[in-house]
């Protein structure tokens, strides 16, 4: 279903690409903090004052160009409830500016349980005679390992909201094969994962040939992000690992469908610290991540051709 | 480490109990909500603030016979910024009446990320020269799939903060075995997973024989937990799945160590909500509460015995 949504914003602006909005301090530019410190003093406040005005200079520099932003919700959680204040007002705002937003919060649990994620994150709590929005992405990555009973709680909600999901699949991290890697039978865990992804895909048929229910696939793995397409040739993969964890585009250009279709590449430090990656002054950061948005953008189209 | 006070807690009340604090709206006594209602409305607010007093008034009911509470994120997360600040403000008022907390997030990412999110719930966030504490639980649930990646980050907060995690290992829900199951060359996945957890927990040794990483493994499945307990000796496993998931007092006794060690055993439902089972007046819900949990203690204490 809302996947629909990401390929039409994707096709739009010839970019599948996903900014990560993983907040961390180090990363936000002194003058912004020291404006949330002048008012809140060094507090968790303040930094979620500090992480929302940084978020909302990049969501400005980056809508034109690029079509989605994945906010990590670890460092916006580090900040307790002001960071989360912080997570619902980034999404607020990105949504607004017409991109698609993937909370990225790897949430799993069972039953009931998980209809509480999906509500908080996709769709609506009730409250009595009132529905309210209390995170409202467009999509939420989430953890197979519960089984069906911690998918289909979620599908159901996508359904209802016209929302996707991405499920955790085949990381980008040097760990991932410890469990991923395992051999069950004739495939791999992760492979199996993918096959059940894909069944529970079938619930949330899409227009353009993907379904709500995509998976996580890294860059860093490109001979398992082959196997895996040529497996799934319906289902959207979210690729985390591109840039500063090592993954090239022509590592994913294996991904692809036609014209850039079924895949979101995700770039998160290389984006948002390109300031200081290339020793630009602090002020000119809006102007630095653009700058490396469209490199990588580039990049993507250009492997896309060959 | 910190499992080390959860096992002190135990023994001191003789009580292998963790009353689950998963505060649906509808198992919180009318009197509380209309409260809430008058002052904020059917918002977020209003029902993360019926939420919060309604958690106080178990933690009140419950905290001289129950050692430890486990509040499920995701029934805070649904009231969005406002729920997280009834989390952040349950778990400081239990800690603060002396019960262990174990923050139920199945979180899990990888590196620095995973790092946030220890930070968040059991270590410090800094924030230039200060330090602060976001969710600051006792112990927290986390998820597997991305392998040691995932878990490193946190034994390193556990070791500094002298504070616990419980890896999910064989969960309760009735497709736990979709992937948890699958035999993996000689052993099901579940139990490599058990390895991994004992491995990890080699890092945060303990004074009573337990170290600082717990599994989780369901009452529902009486054979696994068996299994479990005989191949890891020296692991303290988080029950869920007693009650009104259906698991009994005899299925899990095969876990108990000596003197009732080793264990902690989850009910929700079957205490928050005792005074709607049992018929009893909405204003008695904290002495049907009570009464439960000592009935649930007995059974236990029973099936030690046996």
């Amino acid at each position: 279903m809302s996947l629909d949504l990401l390929i039409e914003k994707v096709a739009a602006m010839s970019n599948p690409t996903v900014v990560g909005l993983d907040p961390r301090l180090e990363y936000i530019p002194g003058f912004i903090k020291e404006q949330s410190y002048q008012r809140f003093g060094k507090t968790l406040e303040a930094a979620a004052d500090a992480v929302l005005r940084f978020n909302k200079s990049l969501i400005d520099a980056l809508c034109d160009t690029v079509p989605a932003v994945k906010p990590q919700c670890a460092y916006y959680e580090m900040f307790g409830w002001h960071g989360m204040k912080a997570l619902a007002e980034t999404i607020e705002y990105a949504r607004y500016n017409n991109m698609f937003v993937i909370a990225d919060a790897k949430r799993n649990d069972i039953g009931p349980t998980m209809e509480a994620y999906a509500q908080a994150y996709l769709g609506q709590t009730e409250v009595e005679t009132s529905s309210n929005e209390a995170f409202n992405a467009d999509a939420l990555t989430v953890n197979p390992y519960l089984g069906s009973d911690g998918i289909i709680p979620l599908t159901e909600i996508c359904a209802k909201f016209d929302k996707g999901i991405f499920v955790l699949c085949k990381t980008s991290n040097p760990s991932s094969g410890e469990l991923q890697d395992i051999v069950c039978g004739e495939l791999p865990l992760y492979m199996l994962v993918a096959e059940l992804a894909e069944k529970w895909g079938e619930q949330l048929p899409g227009k353009y040939g993907y379904n709500g229910v995509g998976i996580v696939a890294g860059a860093t793995y490109p001979e398992q992000l082959a196997r895996l397409r040529e497996r799934l040739p319906n289902t959207m993969f979210l690729i985390p690992g591109y840039g500063a964890q090592g993954g090239q585009a022509q590592d994913i250009a294996c991904a692809f469908g036609r014209e850039m279709t079924g895949v979101i590449v995700n770039s998160s430090r290389a984006i948002m610290c390109a300031y200081q990656k290339h020793g630009v002054p602090e002020t000119g950061f809006t102007q630095a991540a653009r700058t490396e948005a469209i490199a990588m953008r580039d990049a993507l189209r250009n492997a896309a051709k060959q």
